[in-house]
């Protein structure tokens, strides 16, 4: 007897993370990773309960290894499992898909087109998909887009003031993120649906970041938006950004457009401002005055973004902590909060400390929240939903 | 006998701005400017009631003609009136100058190796500057910076978030509009010194626009960063824009930064997203959907950036409308002050419409005022104040 299975693919530039969940019970089987996708890269492989399981030996020099590694050490831990639909985090859906769509070769044509938009992701996002439908034909494979939840913002939300032939042609406010989003409220929805159907942030603090509004569960407002750059300064990327600085680093200084995408992807944000680390616990432990200035930074940066969402709604009733950084740091957390109390958010220092779930005080108009986000579940019930599972 | 007079330039790319003081009351004798400096430039002077002077008939072909016809019409207009100095508005005063400064050879030689950081308008500025020299050799020349009121920001409001060596060479907010918004300021401090000691929000909103935020009479943050593009929407600048918005119409759509700045500094804004035109009066006065459009995108940003002012200093205690369009425009004030009741900001409507010096309700925790800007009288203090006049 077989066990009918939903695979999640989330294929990035140099890493693979993967989940696997029963198909009917959407319980967990497994969920694990490739980093470093190359000679010298790392598969690992986690059950449910966190224990490691062990992984099939193999070449991970690509993602074409990648796929295939991963796929054995599912099949050699999981031999009665059979995967009936498999779930692809796919970062850019361009203007038109505000949900998930099954994926044939003539939709894998449109998601390449949409590369000039992300060509750091989405180009990788792709291969994953091609890998496993080479492995796996005949099953369905379905994206999900971090751009989806996003995607009926108003106009105001969505446009550059640049003249609107860069808008009809793209040049638009998407927002990522969207799935952790969809998860982080869809969770509220369940444990307090009253916060979660008035005016609520989420704040999606990992290795990239994002705030985004939602109210009335739809996403109003968000910090990022044509690409994954804008906004909130994250681990390596610079956030929000005078875009005269980028016309003086190329008309001035004369570095090339692609020294430009490399400085501020991959050298900026908390590593470029601290020259230290792009780990937020390593400069929380560091007492070099770099660190302290980054991290000063990060939480102003994110305290005045708070101040624009809560005015993209008119106030803000729930804020709420997600990801690497939002579900651990009691620093970053209480930072935020502090002198926020004229937007009626008060936090409750001890339940911060205890990370519990609610950790505002009782008086607090705005209830502070923590919910781990799961983007891989998101993927996987998104396909089980397709196939009608 | 003669009247000792400051006379007050303001050189920008293709206009020519001035006024002509009482050196010791402060009394305003002129002011006038020469519009479109080419083939087809305007020159107009009035006196402080506002009654047209006669100009001088002459080519105003470049800066220096513009300066010579100034000079001649004021001499002819003000035969008694001997100008001991000369103050001029540059936009740039670097890392360093956070007040104005006597203007000789060397320090010409150090704003103009600034032009780098304001391509657009610090080489007009300067040629005002020259030619001013050249009219009046022996007269003092002041310059005031529209950067020196923000330069002691702290330090999260002055840097952005890419590594430091681009800090330490100037790449920083440097905010402008500053001799507004010490002028507006001081203004407050005047009528209501209580409000000034408190935490206010400066919006200037002209043809150029950003919002400042002002605590216990000092800058603490500012929506305009690098570049006089950051921010809010402009009648033709594009405000806040994601810096990967910047590398794509490079990279992806090929345009070469300089089209890219013509693009990002004439062609966007209001003008770019209405399509219509940069004036604010022109669309409100259209019933064309994109203007409304580019109206509900100006006071969108303009709502969303005023939040994040008011995080920046934990709280607003007076907004203060300024600039063309902050002084005029009853309609960008009441749709700026909707949905704002959360930050105590609550407008009262009949005053708004009857231009009221104070125009929110008696209940609003947030005082609302408009305060006419008047540049040219802050830098022609600074001038006497520098000549001990």
């Amino acid at each position: 007897m077989t066990t009918p299975a939903i695979l999640t693919l989330n294929a990035g530039s140099s890493s693979l993370k993967f989940a696997m969940y029963h198909a009917q019970t959407e319980a967990l089987l497994a969920r694990g990773q490739v980093d470093r996708i190359g000679p010298d890269a790392t598969l690992s492989m986690k059950d449910a309960d966190g224990a490691a399981l062990p992984v099939a030996p193999g070449p991970l020099c690509n993602h074409d290894d990648a796929v295939a590694q991963v796929l054995a050490s599912l099949r050699g831990a999981f031999p009665d499992a059979r995967a009936i639909a498999i779930g692809h985090r796919i970062v850019h859906g361009g203007i038109f898909h505000d949900r998930p769509v099954m994926l044939d070769a003539a939709m894998l044509d449109e998601l390449r087109a949409l590369s000039p938009f992300a060509p750091l992701h989405q180009p990788h996002n792709l291969d994953g998909v091609r890998a496993a439908m080479e492995a796996y034909p005949g099953v369905p494979q379905i994206a999900c887009f971090d751009t989806a939840f996003h995607r009926n913002q108003p106009f105001v939300n969505d446009t550059f003031a640049l003249p609107r032939r860069f808008y009809d042609r793209g040049v638009r406010r998407f927002g990522f993120h969207g799935l952790s989003y969809e998860y982080v409220s869809g969770e509220l929805a369940r444990i307090a649906p009253t916060l979660a159907a008035g005016r609520v942030v989420i704040a999606h603090l990992g290795n990239g970041a994002s705030m985004c509004a939602v109210q009335h569960g739809r996403s109003v407002a968000s910090t990022m938006g044509f690409s994954a750059l804008d906004g909130l300064p994250m681990g390596t990327r610079c956030g929000q950004l005078d875009p005269g600085a980028v016309l003086y680093l190329m008309q001035q200084e004369g570095l090339p457009p692609d020294e430009i995408a490399d400085l501020l992807y991959t050298q900026s944000g908390l590593l470029g401002l601290s020259g230290i680390s792009n780990d937020m616990r390593e400069l929380e432990a560091s007492d070099h005055p770099h660190a302290r200035e980054a991290i000063d930074y990060y939480v102003f940066r994110l305290q005045r973004e708070l101040g624009g969402m809560a005015a993209a709604m008119g106030g803000v009733d729930a804020l709420v902590f997600c990801g690497g950084i939002g579900e651990n740091s009691r620093l970053i957390r209480a930072r935020v909060c502090e002198r926020t109390e004229w937007m009626g958010i008060e936090l409750d220092h001890s339940r911060n400390q205890d990370n519990a779930p609610v950790i505002s005080t009782a008086f607090s108009r705005t209830t502070i929240m923590v919910i781990p986000t799961d983007e891989e579940l998101v993927i996987a019930r998104a396909a089980r939903k397709m196939i009608g599972a």
